[in-house]
């Protein structure tokens, strides 16, 4: 198979980041992609540049369309663009904020998203709804600009740690933004709980749709335009 | 990775059938072995059925925890056994209902299940209401006992279109009950919308989990007991 | 009337104390009996245990079936067995988790539970999302194991005190583990608040049921198997 | 025990019905009074008339605890008056259409409520969703006017049982007006399924109450004015 | 334009204030005129106080329909009589507090009532249950009496700031009694987010409805009595 | 004041035919003025199309706020961009969804929207979900392009009509698209419901907030990007 992880932003170092996360739990006959918008914003951090990173979005699946991709993760937490995503693309689009969400209910009855600029925590909310897991997650927010990423995460483990630990009922953990991956170990043994981030809990389930023979239905809301 | 299917009543010729359904998608390196409790119901229709029938996933997974099974799909639906399960079991145990409803909610923005005896709705509305997906999923039946599907659920076609035919809002159909993998491909010609087996959701979820690292939450819910 | 108190586990010094708090508020001319299965765990504290509760919960309706039993009153919280119990009795079932779930709502606008281990948080919850409360109702722990019941639960008066305590909105406290009902006088004068015993919150409900000869709809959800 | 079922109109023919169908279900030892408000209006099935009535519940319950009442049933569908009652009587007040729902809640998983004019569905939808059981009711109307019930409800039989059998998923019905007792045996034969009188189902509840020594919490919502 | 601002008590200083309040936001174009009943309770501070503000509501919308009013505005958080006017109305009725919370929705993702005695709390909630915005709104309390408000509010800005701050998510805030407009400016200055008070909220709301000649249907609800 | 009134797509008569239903509601000291996009979509019927339509929006929102635009009014059913045009203007941002929604609960218990294609029903549901008035609200969809709107929408009433009557408790209808204006007076008497445009909801909407001093709250969720 065949998949490509686009980065929603205009940020190479991100796809980096996201597709290398990507191929660590891939199948061995999955070969993993980037996608990075070539116009758009440099990071995603407020519903005017999430109107930008969707149109991003529909640029990479229209280039993957082209190149025989079999499946799609977006890799931006708020899952911007996956609708427009599922309607363009013949393969199956799974956002990384709803992959994250489904895992972390599959291994923890309560759990917390912490997600990084606090204007965001709505951006998260609107997926958490769509799924109608309100009554099991809690959105938090650790206040810190995406551009803080561009080094690595790694200095931000406490920070994640010690917000979390203000959630007394979250038994894992969703990782609220992407390019957190290496945060996944050390919080994982800081708090003892599981750490999830949302590409790499993306990519089994497009592979298990393709395994499956599904993609979105074209009856009614994600039919092609 | 070696995966446990189990069955949780006592027909073998179930169990055989939710392997070979397991084993269509599963990765290449993925060895799949199907459980069967000794004792206990023929079938899973009541809230009496599905107690039995929880004793027999637990009992299930006890075997295989000796066997060094990496990870459990529970192949009844209505889930019976899952969260005991989880406790129990090192690694990730998924239910076919709770991965066909996420695997559902990854393909079309409303979907409805039809499942077989009606007094089995409430079961899988059960599942709905865990994860919080009553807004997307409708729950129906066709009434007919899961004892016809002793030689196979080809003949239920027919009935299985019509009931979802009655759901206008339906762009997925979720099959609402073990061994009915072989309705997928008449259902899906039929109905001209995704048909989706608990079973085959599931087992690229318990891979996927795997590939990760995730299993249960220790921290509450789901302790070892 | 002859009702039955069933207790889950194989304690029989709960299942006296069940049985005696069912008594302080039965009408005259009823007569209370309590049920303890043979086999099983000695207390519910994990899904697994629950599995096993809900066998004993049926082992015990069966022998009340043949005894006349008129209705049952199912002393664990959680209410494991409690569907299958309706499906096996003729006669009315009530749960102490609905009963005082029901009770709480006829003299509080909010309310929440305390229950014992951190773990069976999620036991409530399901009966608390089963009857749609989650507006009106928490779930908090004071996270002792039930073992420490042994001895009646005076000495725990204090920890339930602050832990009800930390629910600014609470109107009224639910009890959330059978054999507390001695807790009920101390909370309600360190509380100054209604204190709710689930096990004499539903005699009062099985009775009347019978009174009005209503019992479980055979139906769909609750026929006899 | 001393209890007044208090009629919120003025027409004491209704008043006369409720009272005797309180007096079927109640404990030996329990005495029944009526309560009629003296000024009001002769029926309610408006908002405008709801007004009135909750003003005619304040004045029995006034009345009532002079005359040492124990604890109030308040026969009016939609349950106008209860919380004012609440904060005013000392003993505990139970509405019938709570009391109706929660024994519904104990003996279906889905229900259904036939009231009469359909402008009086929202009233009916109003406690449901205090309660928190929109996901178990639906609220049916036969648009009859409740002036039709001065002489009986027995020829109303054919027309609720027919709105009952447009809900298919319904386990038990809800009467869904004061004064419709007379239909619970006609109904339960023509449809195979548990029939509800609200009445009758709030009696025990506030024996039930009474004998647990609980009434409204004071400490917020239902304070003394 | 005429409009009635209906204060449900009988303090003529409160009618006066939010007829004040109103006229800052009306079109040059709109006369308001206050209404108050000349007999009732002189707050409204308990269910007890609502019932008899209910028929204040009832009796101004009777005086105003005589005097040719074009839309009312209920002046009681908690919009006691709100369905009563609204069925006796010709023209449009709006509440304080379904007219503050959507205004609030339409300029902030989550935010907060602030009320005065706690036990109003639920008088609140109950608007924003009708409404549905639970998941966008909390509900928070100063615990003082209305009669604290004789004078002005000024004297309680530093309390309701306290208050608001307390609810870490909340982007704007609801004054949560009538009475309080000349908190606006002190605690938006103090706050630095949108303060709304409900009686201005109002205003443009019934304008808006008569200007697109909209009143209630009359097809069930809120038919004439 | 001087509102704007933007239409997403680029087809100009849309504009005008919104700018018009604007104008029949305004204050008399309004100017409304319309916003049609240089590039995009010619009409938003997928969420394809609502990525490039929230484009559109943005684009007009900064020329609006060149030219010194008090507050914006966003035509397009779906409420597409509304979020970033709130982040980015000045005044306040109220979409015709939200508006419409809003009116319709203040004059009807229950209502639903007819909306054109069915693929926009989701489209229409995200808003009734972000509000949570999916208690009170159905959409439904007569499945006709929007391109079908050009020549004016008179020709559909009996169709619009139609679907209404489908959903039995219905109080009020919603059109669910931009530029249905003319079919308000033929459906109101075709129905005897209120019939709700979205644009002229919507306009009083923003009037009422500019002349409170009201606009989107900078805490968080739309602070300025």
């Amino acid at each position: 198979m065949k998949l490509m992880v686009i980065n929603p932003n205009t940020t190479t170092s991100m796809t980096d980041a996201v597709v290398a996360a990507a191929r660590t739990v891939a199948r061995p006959d999955t070969t993993i992609v980037g996608g990075t918008p070539a116009d758009g914003v440099a990071g995603v951090e407020s519903h005017y540049e999430e109107a930008w990173g969707a149109l991003g979005v529909i640029d990479q699946v229209r280039k993957g369309e082209e190149q025989g991709i079999d499946g799609y993760v977006v890799a931006c937490f708020g899952d911007t663009g996956v609708p427009a995503a599922r309607e363009l693309a013949n393969g199956p689009v799974v956002g990384m904020t709803e992959a994250a969400l489904m895992t972390a209910a599959l291994i923890a009855h309560r759990f917390t998203i912490v997600t990084l600029p606090r204007r965001t925590i709505a951006h998260s909310e609107r997926v958490v709804q769509a799924l109608g897991l309100g009554h099991r997650c809690t959105v938090r927010a650790v206040d810190v600009p995406v551009a803080d990423l561009a080094e690595g995460s790694a200095h931000l483990a406490e920070v994640f740690a010690a917000e979390a630990r203000r959630e007394p009922d979250a038994e894992a953990l969703i990782l609220g933004c992407a390019g957190l991956t290496d945060l996944v170990g050390p919080l994982t043994a800081r708090l003892g709980m599981p750490v999830i981030d949302g590409v790499t809990a993306a990519v089994p389930m497009v592979e298990g749709l393709i395994a499956q023979g599904l993609t979105a239905s074209r009856v009614n809301t994600w039919r092609h335009p």
